[in-house]
């Protein structure tokens, strides 16, 4: 068995680092949901976390671990949504600059998040390879240290801190389910809940419009996320080479839903839980209720990612029309 | 100084009453709305308490304080909110049937919601008069107990019990903020706030479209709340001879906010705590926000009333094209 690039010591040792600055999220129940799901449901409320998604948790850990001179040249990324947010907090609160490389054509709602966090951005055109290019110069001009969003071992260890606190507040969860894009939060989940419960099961949840995760563990390698086309924005990049080893070993499978499933689940916790999640939290409530052999009976964890949506923009805008 | 209708004690009796069926409901702050006031602002989310809104605590008090042969002949109102959802849950804990008179006209995801309760509905004419005569040939008919939604010492003491829990956790409030209609809610939270906390100010909030409160107090006796006009539909009705008199003696005053801040407050919450609630829950922080000099500096208890909203017709949709 190969050596995985976390521990369940890594995790433990970020939950400690993250302490001071990130909150120890609350676990929803939800008695209407478990009827529906024929299940009982412990919902991870990663909405409610600094910046409004778990991202946080990993970005705080990444820069936790910085040296004072690493601070001071600062830290940098390429993106335009949670992350971007949280590294530009995580900076701040080490009073470090953030460097962020963003599409000229991002929404103005995440130009004005991540600026309102105190983080520089540069702007570039919207491909790959020009973030990629605007990132490498600010690491070459600037001496700052990149932060991956998620093909990182600091990163997937914050990340676990969510399952970490989910399974000490409630140690016998039969099954444990997170959304799946580049694999940092399902990869760190896997590592804390297998390690904290033996026997536990852990699945990703993925859009079948963006199932590179599913057809990468079917085929064995690493497949590239080509256009992906999901409601769910903050899954669709590919697995990473620190990820997909830690999925191949730790995680039961990966279930895919379609969009109205994900619309769905997603309306359904704002209805019954009075929270608001993002699409992309909403990806493994869809997968329970899509099968409900995969958990029926179960005592489950559910982690809900975030909580960051544009309310002028709701997926169920005029569906009375239709 | 007359005697009021409820004590302290009533609604410590009515927090045992309820405590096997009620939710005792988060407290949750939020960093960034306290900055956006100039206060440490403390919210009491009733918008996750059992049907989604306060109402449930005083219709469960009253309906547990029913003999076995009352609860055999049922309970009945009229009413096509929160408080027919909260009477149809508590009957149906007791085993009782629930009888609620509505207006035919009443929204279907209202009528769904208190079926789904398992209420029997008796359909009306949308006038005051015949929601009351229907409701007076049920009481003949059938000898079943009518539960007021805010005029009766039961019901003011199980909402109390919002404020008694809040004080409990939080003491040490400088000042409790609670939305008015009828009155049932603010009148529990004043004496709750004042008799646990001597010194504390308790303000009620009210629509300027809808300011019979406000007026009523001014001149000293109960106004009609004539032709109201707001998005607030939980805050429409006129005060009753029981909450009046409450007010008079242990409410500071009634702050009145505009349309347009109840959205903005109502928009704040949604975008910052990932809470829902609905129009009428924001009326207090809009008054906090609308006069920074009411409570700056001080710690501020806010009773989040609710939580139901109907997402289809969201009070900011297409505010983009304005």
């Amino acid at each position: 068995m190969p050596q995985l690039c976390v521990s369940l010591n890594d995790v433990r040792r970020a939950a400690e680092r993250i302490a001071p600055f990130a909150h120890r999220t609350p676990v929803l129940t939800c008695t209407g949901l478990d009827h529906i799901a024929e299940a009982t449901l412990f919902f991870k409320c990663e909405n409610f976390q600094k910046v409004g998604a778990f991202k946080f948790r990993g970005a705080m850990n990444a820069v936790a671990r910085l040296s004072a001179a690493e601070l001071a040249r600062g830290v940098a990324t390429h993106s335009s949504g949670n992350h971007a947010a949280a590294l530009a907090l995580a900076a701040r609160m080490r009073e470090a600059e953030a460097f962020i490389v963003m599409p000229a054509n991002a929404p103005e709602v995440k130009k004005r998040a991540v600026a309102g966090y105190g983080a520089t951005i540069t702007f570039c055109e919207p491909t790959l390879e020009a973030r990629e290019a605007a990132l490498l110069q600010l690491l070459e001009e600037r001496g700052c240290t990149p932060v991956h969003p998620y093909n990182h071992p600091d990163i997937i260890a914050g990340q676990g801190t969510a399952a970490l606190e989910l399974l000490e507040e409630f140690p016998d969860l039969d099954t444990v389910l997170a959304p799946v894009g580049g694999g940092g939060l399902l990869s760190g989940t896997a590592i804390a809940s297998t390690e904290l419960r033996r026997g536990a099961r852990v699945f990703g949840a993925e859009p079948a419009g963006a199932d590179d995760a599913f057809r990468s563990l079917a085929e064995g390698k690493i497949l590239p996320s080509v256009a992906p086309c999901t409601i769910a924005d903050g899954l669709l990049t590919a697995l990473g080479e620190l990820t997909f080893p830690i999925l191949q070993e730790r995680v039961e499978g990966i279930v895919r839903v379609g969009e109205e499933a994900i619309v769905q689940a997603m309306r359904l916790v704002w209805e019954r839980m009075k929270i608001l999640i993002e699409p992309s939290a909403a990806v493994p409530l869809a997968a329970v209720l899509q099968d409900q052999k995969l958990v029926r009976g179960e005592r489950v964890g559910v982690i809900l990612s975030g909580g960051n949506v544009d309310l002028d923009h709701l997926p169920w805008a005029g569906s009375e029309l239709r």
